[in-house]
């Protein structure tokens, strides 16, 4: 396999700050802001400067280490620098309440403080490394699904994609995306196919802007022309990514997922789901058992602050949509490329 | 049946001037304007102030009204009248050069000049009253079709429309909507889901608009959305329009048809078109001889003046796309419901 170099490092540890892409003002502006404090990095992410969840996480990994530099500053005995280190990381965990990765991170640091057998300044650059190797497992997770991926890339095949599974959504390469950048490295004359992704058209303000940034061929194209492509023998797969995958391989995903997924069906075009394990929830057994978030009217009714509809129609937005196992071809993990029936094979890559 | 009464009327010869509604300002603004002259007419059609095949129609007619209107006061002998007027039509059919329904109504203002055998009082008089025959019969044959439609339209059915065959593409009532409004005027628990229908969102703009304005309920959804409600069980049947139907059924429509039309059948619900016969081109075999026209790029990567994607980004912008006939239920025209096979219904309902 060739290494495939992206240009994009959504969040990254440099010496002594956090550097992450401001994603709250794409897909206009492409700027890197440096993030300096742990009160700093609880605003970033509250205000979501850095999403998806993988970077939320690292996020929060940084802005602990970020705490204990500070602290290390004020001449504190180590006990009283451990008391107060673990404060501020459980309030670290609170820049925003749902996101399990960042609880999951900010434990991770807080097992680091809890062990770590060195003074102040080795727990400091303890936590560091942490962080920083962290940033790695996310990223060495996606390569792998990306290599495994890249295997069912035909020849100068087009990929058609949905949402944003990138790099932007991770640390810096991405699931679906991932197996794009493994495919392209190996055979330069891959293309994509992004769907806008309506309502709030991550495909067209993230999916491109990060394929273009990384020269990655890139055609956009408005979720209802899937099928017209797909019939002129334009797409040769698809693949996407998940927010939740069931014990059966009904997978829950950014909402027209499942449209498309039907389209290719009709098209006898292959569907897969590129995802790291920890998508898998085995505790749900179907589909079914996944609440789907009714979103804001807003994202349907207005874009970039306009009304684009009579202001008293009804709305109703659910954010995500399942689609069912006998639409997927495959799930493309970090153990390898799950194939039915989900129900063993995903029982098998977890033993 | 229950005849519905709408409260748009698009296009209408009101005494001595032609009212339209200004469809350059939809949806903020709901306005019509009152067109006196033969020249404020060719204006009107050339700025699309008035849109849709049928529509554009009726304008050239009234519009050749108008001039007659204007001549008159200028004391021509009866010769200098008719040969003028005959200039100004063929003048006003060249407002829209690719518009078929321009030319057909204007060649009918022009068999009537040449074949009156009144006096220049008379002609102007005979103008406009055929101005708005042609106005009538486009309203009754969208009521034939809405009348046949809604026998098929089940009670307190919900009824899924892509992009807008509506009132305002016509005269005043609609083929896909005209269905809805009369389905509604039997039964007013009948309920309309309006794809957004990007790129141009005629759905959410114009469809959305004058469904509200008609008091039925009306729920607009993003195109990616129609499988995750046709799974739910809230989509009871698919009606849209047609912009050419071959001599087999198969169906140009506004791209995002074809994908809606999948949807439906790995659904079990029933697809149908509602067109008038004169979109049927028994000329055409199939679909395949349909050449779709490709539109702007910045229908994509633009909404309301802003750019949404990155810059550089590659596009194709279909405008149409075919739906073949195996994914059609039937096709409502103002001769009945035409069934498969469509080779034959087609050529029978010609006969």
């Amino acid at each position: 396999m060739t290494e495939f170099k992206s240009k994009i490092k959504t969040i990254e540890w440099t010496g002594n700050s956090s550097r992450m892409v401001n994603q709250t003002i794409l897909p206009e502006h492409f700027e890197y802001v440096e993030i300096k404090t742990g009160d700093e990095m609880f605003e970033a992410i509250k205000t979501m400067i850095v999403r998806g969840a993988p970077a939320i996480g690292v996020a929060g990994a940084h802005g602990v280490a970020l705490y204990a530099q500070e602290l290390e500053k004020e001449n504190l005995s180590r006990d009283e620098f451990v008391g107060k280190l673990l404060e501020k990381a459980d309030y670290m965990a609170t820049s925003r309440p749902t996101a399990v990765n960042l609880m999951w991170a900010v434990k991770k640091q807080k097992d680091v403080i809890i062990n770590s057998k060195s003074d102040i300044k080795g727990i400091v650059y303890e936590l560091k490394e942490n962080g920083i190797r962290l940033e790695n497992e996310d990223i060495e997770i996606n390569k792998k699904i990306g290599d495994y991926g890249a295997e069912v890339v035909p020849k100068g095949g087009t990929i058609l994609t949905h949402c944003n599974a990138g790099a932007l959504a991770t640390v810096g390469y991405g699931t679906a995306l991932g197996v794009v950048r493994s495919a392209f490295a190996n055979d330069p004359t891959v293309k994509v196919f992004a769907d806008e992704t309506r309502p709030r058209q991550q495909g067209a303000r993230i999916t491109t802007l990060e394929l273009t940034m990384d020269g990655i061929p890139t055609t956009l194209i408005t979720d209802g022309m899937c099928s017209y492509f797909m019939k002129k023998g334009m797409i040769d797969l698809v693949v996407v990514g998940a927010d939740r995958i069931a014990a059966n391989g009904d997978t829950a995903n950014k909402i027209g997922t499942y449209t498309v997924a039907i389209a290719a069906k009709y098209h006898n075009i292959p569907f897969y789901i590129a995802a790291p394990l920890s998508t898998i929830d085995t505790s749900i057994k179907t589909g079914d058992e996944i609440v789907i978030e009714e979103r804001s009217r807003e994202e349907v009714t207005h874009i970039n602050g306009k009304i684009i509809c009579a202001p008293q129609v009804n709305i109703i937005n659910p954010g995500f949509d399942v689609t069912p196992h006998e639409l997927i071809a495959g799930i493309i993990t970090e153990k390898g490329i799950l194939r039915p029936d989900y129900k063993k094979s995903i029982k098998q890559a977890f033993n």
